[in-house]
């Protein structure tokens, strides 16, 4: 197994930045597109859990649209062979001192890279 | 990318559980060796971010050993292909009705399947 083979990594680190520019946007037409349309598909958010694709986009769909700017900390991506990774990062919000985490793990699909499974905190 | 090939998520079925029995009953020497020993092995805890495979070891060799019993919900396991897989669950602990989210990324290895992301929090 090829931990971080540099095309493969650069092609994460493009989704992964192709995720953060449409999350603080607010584009929710290429988040929805980022995530696996797939009943499997889960993300767990900082106040709800989301089970399915359709889940996941009804909640986009549905959320507030301000206040979403952040800054990251520590990014680390790893890439595991050609056809997965895993992308965390820390993030911190204007006016909020608690320490934010995101994790996501990609597949490589057909139509491209998509986030399987998600997981967003604040640190208790 | 087959999901959820029988054979293949009875196998990451099974490390789960090992998994759990070995975190409520502080066994660190199982969880130690459930998690990749790689300095890009990742772990997010409910209130402490660790980077790297020693990281992950000190944190746990410092732990309460108390507390630790917990009901699952909601658990989810897939498999991508023969080498990949998430695995998610809701919990709670005795006493506290917040609810805590387990998710974790499996690789399989030449010594088998280990624990390369994860992330534990407590839904705000």
């Amino acid at each position: 197994m090829d931990i971080n083979l540099p095309e493969v990594l650069a092609e994460v680190r493009a989704v992964f930045e192709q995720y953060e520019e449409a999350l603080v946007n607010n584009d929710v037409v290429t988040l929805d597109a980022l995530f696996y349309n797939s009943p499997h598909t889960l993300r767990y958010g900082a106040t709800e859990n989301l089970y399915g694709y359709e889940a996941i986009q009804a909640f986009r769909a549905n959320r507030p649209s301000q206040g979403l700017a952040r800054e990251r900390m520590n990014i680390v991506i790893t890439t595991y062979g050609r056809d997965f990774a895993t992308a965390n990062t820390e993030f911190k919000r204007a006016g909020n001192d608690r320490i934010g985490r995101q994790s996501q793990t990609w597949l490589r699909t057909p139509e491209g890279w998509r986030v399987v499974a998600a997981h967003v905190s604040l640190m208790g």
